[in-house]
């Protein structure tokens, strides 16, 4: 029983969240850079943001498993966030699956997803659902049991939505000596998880406070792409563990940033500053970056804690 | 004038007429091995038959000039002959392009390009021009100054068709001691190419047949995927200098192949036999083939100018 509950305790404590980068190019595919996809792994459950070209092919290449793919977020429908969609739904279907795949997106995509699949005469043999998201609101679009994700309005040329993943408040630890003290049972175990005070066989009462440390604070990644820079996100994404924000040029094209929805380096790593966040991670550059010190550089100059998105990386929150 | 003729004359010798596989992959695209696109050089003209997810960045890994294509064909709706097609049509518009683009494809393609489109409020900066093919005829679809392509219709599970692109006769050879000899003017140049006998300032008048040589043979190139063995096509492929020909799966897998109307590599090689034409080369491979010499030894057992296709190989017709 101890050694259960003691490797319950450890699995606790290392709870994976991370994300990692399929892409972080714009518009185009190039040879060199996969235009947007992460993967967010919360608790070994897989979430894709975005969807880009190519976006299987990274899957493979960085060793994740198609399968455990279980909630697809599209953050709005211009071909570099969602063209790879249709392949990886006809793959997961080739490839066998059978349990549920949801799809949280503006509702057109629904209809795009429909007309292919009619024109290909192909039935899905798995359920696919699909969550029409307003891409004007902020709201809960997912209450899972261990995390919410919540759709964030940005300010683009087109319907777009970022998105935060945040983990629900994990229950307090039950303190090490304690373990090794008592011999719990699963009913007692789980009691003091929530919150209950504990007797012993002799009738001593333990506070619930005294044999508890509480638990590592729940972690959120913020999701923002494409936008102009925005102060209106600022309250939604406070202090996030990670804010990944869209850097498509450099501050000598802050003219052209603004004038295509989309944000300088130097914007991204101000919006982090305001918004307290404990990491920025940039991507999302246009292609005439072929060197992304600049970027990089640039956003550190604001924000000292900026990490340069690439594709492949993971970065752990 | 000389120097011109002659360069013009060399320039004829070494017409272009070429395939380059972009991917020989079936169904799921791999870290490995693309699903079908094949860039057909004919005179410096670039044909793309299919367009799987992924297409756009062969392009470039092949150093191919995405805007020289003018004309794309897809065989039929299965993701993984068309999935990158919006993504090559949108990075087209994005990088400027102007000039027309030509589409040629079940009817349903055409509101699939619509719909994405319009979804994304893109307004396309070229003509798009789109060419149903009616899937049950053979006919031309593309009467060009220099070839014809025709469609072929396919035996899958599926309306499909496959593609024959061939060029046009060229004119007889002015031989090359008479080119020496002689001052030819343009308007007599394209005379003697025209057939017409040529009559010196002497009034010597010298028959065409003695100051020609017979043009070379023009070239031919069919393209046959996804297709079961399917001998209806025998006729219209005959004698090709190149056949591109599906080969799934290995012969011991004739019952699968069947099933999914796809053919084994001894069924392409047989069509090959049948059909007698100059060589043959194999294609979109079952993802459960890693090594593929199986697939290769197999089809040169019945037809030995058989050719493995693999990503990146360019064949000279």
């Amino acid at each position: 029983m101890l050694c259960r509950i003691t490797l319950f305790f450890a699995i606790l404590h290392t709870m994976t969240f991370s994300v990692t980068i399929l892409g972080c190019g714009a518009a185009i595919p190039l040879t060199h850079r996969n235009p947007t996809a992460h993967i967010v792994n919360v608790h070994e459950k897989l979430f894709l943001f975005d969807c880009a070209e190519g976006t299987q092919v990274q899957i493979r290449r960085n060793h994740i498993r198609l399968q455990k793919i279980g909630h697809i977020f599209i953050s709005h429908l211009h071909g570099d966030h969602y063209f790879g969609l249709m392949g990886l739904i006809t793959s997961l279907h080739l490839l066998g699956r059978e349990k549920e795949l949801h799809v949280y997106a503006h509702a057109r995509l629904e209809d795009i997803i429909n007309l292919h699949l009619d024109s290909s005469q192909t039935i899905l043999r798995y359920p696919l659902i699909f969550h029409a998201i307003d891409p004007d609101k902020e709201e809960m679009i997912l209450d899972d049991k261990t995390l919410t994700v919540s759709s964030i309005p940005l300010n683009h040329n087109f319907p777009t939505n970022g998105f935060l993943i945040r983990e629900k408040r994990a229950k307090p630890n039950i303190r090490k000596d304690f373990l090794v003290d008592k011999k719990l049972t699963n009913s007692d175990y789980r009691r003091i998880k929530d919150g209950k005070d504990y007797e012993d066989e002799n009738g001593v009462i333990y506070r619930n406070d005294d044999i508890t440390t509480p638990p590592k604070p729940s972690r959120a990644y913020a999701y923002c792409t494409d936008t102009a820079y925005f102060e209106n996100i600022i309250p939604i994404i406070k202090g996030v563990d990670l804010l990944y924000h869209e850097a498509t040029f450099t501050k000598d094209k802050a003219a052209d940033a603004a004038a295509k929805f989309h944000s300088t380096a130097n914007e991204a790593a101000t919006i982090a500053k305001k918004a307290e966040v404990k990491k920025l991670l940039i991507g999302h550059y246009s292609a005439r970056y072929k060197d992304l010190t600049e970027l990089l550089s640039e956003a550190q100059e604001v924000f000292q804690d900026t990490i340069l998105g690439v594709d492949g990386l993971t970065v752990e929150i």
